[in-house]
């Protein structure tokens, strides 16, 4: 591991707080990660970002921002990449997936908030958090009670701009998020200094558009019938995609995609013959929370899908290349992300006909939904969610959880029971 | 008491479970109203409305609708309710303020969900409140997040009409909100079979304006050195508010007005002199909930205002009456009503503010924030509140509570100590 401790200090981190989390973290990995058999090989790009998290695209963001470049920080699959990187900027996903963050958060925030608002407040508050650092500027929406109140208490500290998120999907409210999109387009011109014009955010759409066929390709492989990756693994991929250089992540997602294929070819597998397959459905895991995908790949079963943020609903669907003007754009990537399927809409119809979908798909035996804790939309949509796979036919175990290691032993009897009852 | 059994069972209510309610009304009605010393005399029209909170204005509502009228029952301050009246319709509030539905709601919702929202769900499951059974339409708003999604499932029972309700407070979000108010009359007139046109809505708006004339009225007589009123009673007119037809609702709360003006003329007061004077800001108290108010008067001091939906929200400010198109009429009616500052708004400096100007408008020596358990809103934003709060130098005491008497005496504990330190 290489030194970044000076980089950290002039970060302004608080460098003794911040020790806990790398002392910490490398074991957790070691333990969920390394211990599993014959992952594909090309997962060692991710093991290599993981082992650094903190030090190797931190280090690469200073690099571009002494080079003229802005660091946007987002939280949300909602906000559009593509308006930033066609404005020369870089999107950064920030710290909030470790209980290690939460108590800074709750320092501020309701104890009944979720954990992964209070851990992102908490990570920013406490400087523990070189991405929280760098950022010129946090890009926020109103996409949850939760987040939209933290952003006030968060924007004291940080350059902050909010997005309005429609609440519901008819035209005209598309139309308003088109808007929104230009409205952020004027701010993000404005910090980076550069003019979006029709052509780089054509290729901004075009890179981001491969990224996401490359994520896609590798959730593909993972419909065989033999799995050639573990759900950890996959998950490891998507959360690390919210950090990295878009093209980069294309990349050496293809490259996995590649590895996949010809095992899928090879009739390789990471599971036993007969394992049964699950569905995660519900809220997003940021890195480094694996806690429900390692309980469940090591209670009998295999996650071949995320209906979450951090799977299906950051990459599914591309956005319309072929668009000229920047009004055509903007609605063409509003037409794109409001096509996601979040609890935050009502009614949210969508998301039920994308888990049937998905379920089928991925020849699934049986859904986890999972609820971060205190997340009310996700929690209050389970009662829909579970009702619609029940009269499908599809076993559906709700989970609800935060990121406190304290329930791990009752959720691996509660799922070990579950994998039992599909068999 | 009259009988209204029959009433009750044509309305297909739950006969048995219903009267458990009514059987411990009365009681608790008696305990913290009807023992107060020289309340006005025109709290007798409250008391007989309450005494058959069940019967009275349900029996007229049901009489409105033999006669062709409709009737819609709302659940927010953000539902104008001119535009209904417009067009010869009812509105309703719901039930939602008792302990005794909140375990219908948790059937179906998640138990981490505000009291009000699980209520008012339970109530209607559960067929034991006549205001569910009695609406032709149910009219939501998306102001918070669980409201949101309880509206989802109650719309499977109910019909069910939602407006979108902007969460910023820009010009295009006032438009936007003008824009669901006409969405909402074209539902209105349809669901009545009437037209809203500039007359009728014009009339509408001054019965609405001279309901919350009157009731500013009350408030306004609260402000006086020596209370003529009790905050509970004040509170109750408010509660009741919400059901009553508007005319009368006006008649009486200006009949109330002129007693208690006559009552400042000739220094009357319901508490001694030097009590300390309690603002109470946050979440709405439906009725019957009584329980902080009740608290607060039995522990040595006066509530004098509540900045709630209860409370001011409901009344300040009034709508434009000298509009002449339906067009301009609605735009009057976004600005009056994207005025009231909930913290469903981000930002929502417009609430802090109001919050002050209160504070010195009612002479206030203390205020209480209270919060509805797992209402995230007003419980991220109490920190923002308290901290404007102290910073003004006015002591505040953050309060969170739901519809369970278990923390009674936690509370009178906490609260007697806060009125003690006022001293």
């Amino acid at each position: 591991m290489a030194n970044y401790v000076e980089m950290w200090k002039e970060l302004g981190m608080d460098l003794e707080n911040h020790d806990a989390l790398c002392q910490v973290l490398p074991t957790a990995f070691g333990d969920v990660y390394l211990s599993q058999e014959n992952r594909p090989a090309a997962m060692d790009f991710w093991d290599m970002v993981v082992a650094d998290i903190h030090g190797i695209r931190p280090a690469e963001l200073i690099e571009a921002q002494k080079k003229g470049q802005k660091v946007f920080g987002t939280f949300c699959v909602y906000v559009p990449d593509e308006v930033v990187l066609a404005a020369n900027g870089i999107v950064t996903g920030l710290c909030g997936g470790s209980q290690f963050w939460v108590s800074g958060g709750e320092k501020v925030l309701p104890k009944s908030t979720c954990p992964l608002i209070k851990a992102s407040v908490g990570a920013r508050l406490d400087r523990t958090c070189p991405f929280f650092r760098i950022a010129d500027m946090y890009v926020g929406e109103t996409t949850c009670d939760g987040k939209k109140k933290a952003w006030e208490i968060l924007g004291k500290d940080v350059p902050m701009h909010v997005m309005d998120m429609p609440q519901m999907k008819r035209e005209k409210d598309i139309k308003k998020w088109a808007e929104e999109i230009a409205d952020f387009a004027a701010v993000v011109e404005k910090m980076t200094g550069n003019t979006i014009e029709p052509e780089n955010l054509n290729h901004a759409i075009h890179i981001v558009n491969e990224k996401r066929k490359a994520l896609a390709r590798v959730y593909e492989a993972r419909k065989a019938e033999k799995l050639p990756i573990s759900g950890k693994d996959a998950l490891l991929m998507m959360q690390i995609a919210f950090f990295d250089d878009p093209v980069r992540c294309a990349q050496m997602a293809n490259r996995l995609a590649d590895e996949l294929e010809q095992r899928i070819a090879d009739g390789v597998s990471v599971f036993p013959a007969g394992t049964k397959r699950i569905m995660v459905t519900g809220t997003p895991m940021a890195i480094p929370n694996w806690k429900l995908h390692h309980i469940i790949e090591t209670s009998g079963a295999a996650v071949v899908c995320e209906e979450t943020c951090t799977g299906t609903r950051y990459f599914e669907r591309l956005v319309d290349e072929s668009k000229e003007t920047l009004e055509e754009q903007y609605r063409a990537l509003a037409e794109r992300y409001m096509g996601i399927n979040c609890a935050c809409f009502t009614p949210n119809t969508g998301r039920i006909d994308d888990i049937l979908r998905l379920a089928k798909e991925y020849h699934v035996d049986g859904v986890i939904d999972v609820n971060l804790k205190f997340c009310c939309l996700y929690d209050t949509e389970g009662y829909t969610v579970e009702a619609a796979l029940k009269e499908a036919g599809i076993p559906v175990l709700g989970i609800e959880t935060d990121y406190d290691d304290a329930d791990a032993e009752q959720l691996r009897t509660r799922i070990e029971a579950f994998v039992e009852m599909l068999g």
